[in-house]
């Protein structure tokens, strides 16, 4: 059985956020995502097709919901994103990598 | 948006392991899982329908394969556990809880 750790493997520069897929089957994708300051565009929104569970495991980082505000995640603080709920990441943490990990369902 | 953290509300005292439903639509299931020294009985395992995706997110377990030895998971590390793969947990730390985020799908 092959193990991996969802803290290592980071590049220590990052240009742009890494999604890096760790499950993908059956219309399920678990996905590591690795922030380093980034956000979201301005006025660019999120609109998915599937139903999103997102926890952060390092880091901190703010989600802003078009339709009600701001939602800041912390270390552990996990969210249920319905299908089609527009949003955007407003804020990453610059002094650390914030680490994601995504259930698309 | 509702958010929770994983690392929060857990009791002090477990006589067993505990099971959180976080998600659970269409086929897939998002459980947290608390351990406090736990292990599986003896000679039982795990056979299950579904395949399972596991992270340890704090302490430390190892888990048994009737096929292929032991596998021990620290903080962060994570394994993917196909259907019917026979396993069982065969140590979880007795210092502190291991904290198990699983996803069945």
């Amino acid at each position: 059985m092959q193990k991996a750790n969802i803290f290592t493997n980071i590049p220590q520069t990052l240009n742009e956020e890494l999604f890096t897929n760790i499950i993908s089957k059956d219309g399920i994708k678990i996905e590591r995502i690795i922030s380093d300051g980034h956000t979201t565009n301005e006025g660019q929104w999120y609109d998915q097709e599937s139903d999103e569970w997102v926890i952060v495991l390092q880091g901190e980082a703010v989600l802003s919901f078009e339709d009600e505000g701001e939602v800041r995640l912390k270390t552990g603080n996990y969210l249920n994103i319905p299908a089609h709920k527009k949003h955007r990441v407003s804020y990453t943490s610059p002094d650390e990598k914030t680490i994601w990990l995504a259930v698309y369902y």
